[in-house]
């Protein structure tokens, strides 16, 4: 079904550059997208009139009756009340912003807020890599790492809204992270992170894009920078399958852009330490790219609307 | 009510040396036990009927309608079907038993099986130390390391029936495990592991136990080899807590008994590194002692005939 009356929904990634709008129908195709830069720093009236900018141009050219609107955004949120509850130093006056309540008064339609890693997972289990799977450890390694747990084929926030936090839990080393603890897989596998080790073991300069191609090109302080981040990402891996007991994991970020290189570095100590279940970890590449989180977000705006 | 006609429940522990049996009430009191010598190299059928013999005479002394019975066995169990799955080298015959159909064909009422750590978690949490917390770790320091994972009010076993091994994760060390693998919890805060770290420090043998008496009188290799076992729960705790947000965690088996030795030494390092959600992990010692295997296989009969 479409047209002018047919349900469409809204997904929302508000990230500290840019806030990505996607209009996509039931099955979550997606209709029709835009993006927009995000004022960070003018606070949170001014990222929801944003948003808000960029939707109206989506509607205005794409017909449907938009049933609903999700949002994900980076930092801690209360997925249950809407608001934003901890944002990095990017953002001004966002922590404590009732996003949903903006928004459900703006549009006049439900509106649902959940972290932006957590989106990924959504978007990447609903219409991506992961589709259908019922027990999966979502990673993003960006310029931090992120992590979203799904088990029992539900997405696992936790008593706090912490669960799935892989970049930083202890066990990989004993390098300073940048949350202030020691030894977190952020510190191997981050792209702020591979940076830092490069010029650790080489005095340069590069962007972690720039450590791949050097790895690519037979650079073996850059291969093994990336190496470490390998062994990193499948200790986690492991760590997640013993404790969770996870089938599968799908790896996004704009660090997974060199999965070519990645890949076997992170199957080979996978391999060498196989979970105590007996049962090996799927590993599979994001394949939503920068969709992954407005569907995820849509995603979930479709399933509170369906569950009710 | 009590009474002949009183509804009872039996909870079962069948460990390698001892079998146990509770005959408890609705609301989980004990109203009588007894124990018996399990012959594990004997087979599954003996290991049942030397269960059906301990629990006759519980219920020729106890008056009540036996509603069902629960046990916790050793190894990895098919909580849904009954069967166990794998078992020990100290077990005959007992891999691929049906023991929940045994025990339903002989007493004519429902079974229901768990592995033991599990049995030991839901007790502790349906009477014990951890009554009805919401999102609890359970860890059983005997020979080796248990664990069990209990997320939102439930008991989270996962797609393979392997959530919640604690004791078998890496990130911690590099020490050789038991399982195979290296660096595992299970290597620095096992009974067996106790004894022989002790042992490579000092060319002494003595047991868990002695350890622990020789920490108190000053020993400081004793102390280093508690030490060293206290910060590796401590990090299992921050991981589990990184990863499922969990709120507090109950332990409990034979090496627990040196408690008040062993509890600063993991509330040190905990403080030193709090979870990532911010919120303090509550740290309790088990309060059941041998009984919570039995009442947590008692609580799941009672569970499941509730839940029908």
């Amino acid at each position: 079904m479409s047209g002018p009356g047919a349900p469409v929904f809204a997904g929302v990634d508000i990230g500290g550059t840019t806030t990505q709008v996607v209009l996509c129908d039931e099955e979550l195709k997606v209709l029709d997208r835009a993006d927009t830069a995000t004022p960070a720093r003018s606070g949170g009236r001014a990222m929801i009139a944003a948003t808000l900018d960029a939707l109206a141009v989506v509607r205005a050219r794409t017909p449907g009756r938009l049933a609903a609107v999700g949002v994900g955004a980076a930092g801690v949120v209360d997925a249950a009340s809407g608001h934003i509850l901890v944002a990095s130093d990017s953002f001004t006056d966002w922590a404590g912003f009732p996003v949903t309540a903006a928004l459900r008064t703006a549009l006049g339609v439900p509106a649902f807020l959940d972290n932006d890693v957590n989106a990924f997972l959504r978007g990447e289990i609903a219409c991506g890599a992961a589709a259908d799977e019922e027990d999966v450890l979502g990673m993003t390694l960006g310029t931090g790492v992120g992590g979203a747990l799904w088990t029992g084929g539900e997405l696992r926030t936790g008593a706090h809204g912490a669960a799935g936090e892989i970049g930083h839990i202890p066990g990989f080393g004993d390098l300073p992270c940048t949350c202030g603890g020691r030894g977190h897989l952020e510190t191997l596998a981050s792209a702020r992170s591979l940076r830092a080790r490069y010029g650790e073991r080489t005095g340069r300069e590069l962007t972690a894009r720039e450590v791949a191609e050097a790895a690519r090109d037979g650079d073996a302080d850059a291969h093994g920078v990336f190496a470490a981040a390998g062994a990193g990402i499948a200790r986690a891996i492991v760590m997640t399958a013993g404790l969770v007991d996870i089938g599968t994991v799908v790896i996004g970020g704009g660090v997974s852009g060199a999965w070519t290189l990645l890949e076997p570095l992170i199957r080979e100590p996978l391999a060498a330490e196989p979970p105590i279940s007996g049962h090996p970890v799927k590993l599979l590449r994001a394949a939503l790219g920068p969709d992954a989180v407005p569907l995820g977000a849509a995603a979930r705006a479709r399933h509170e609307l369906t569950a009710r």
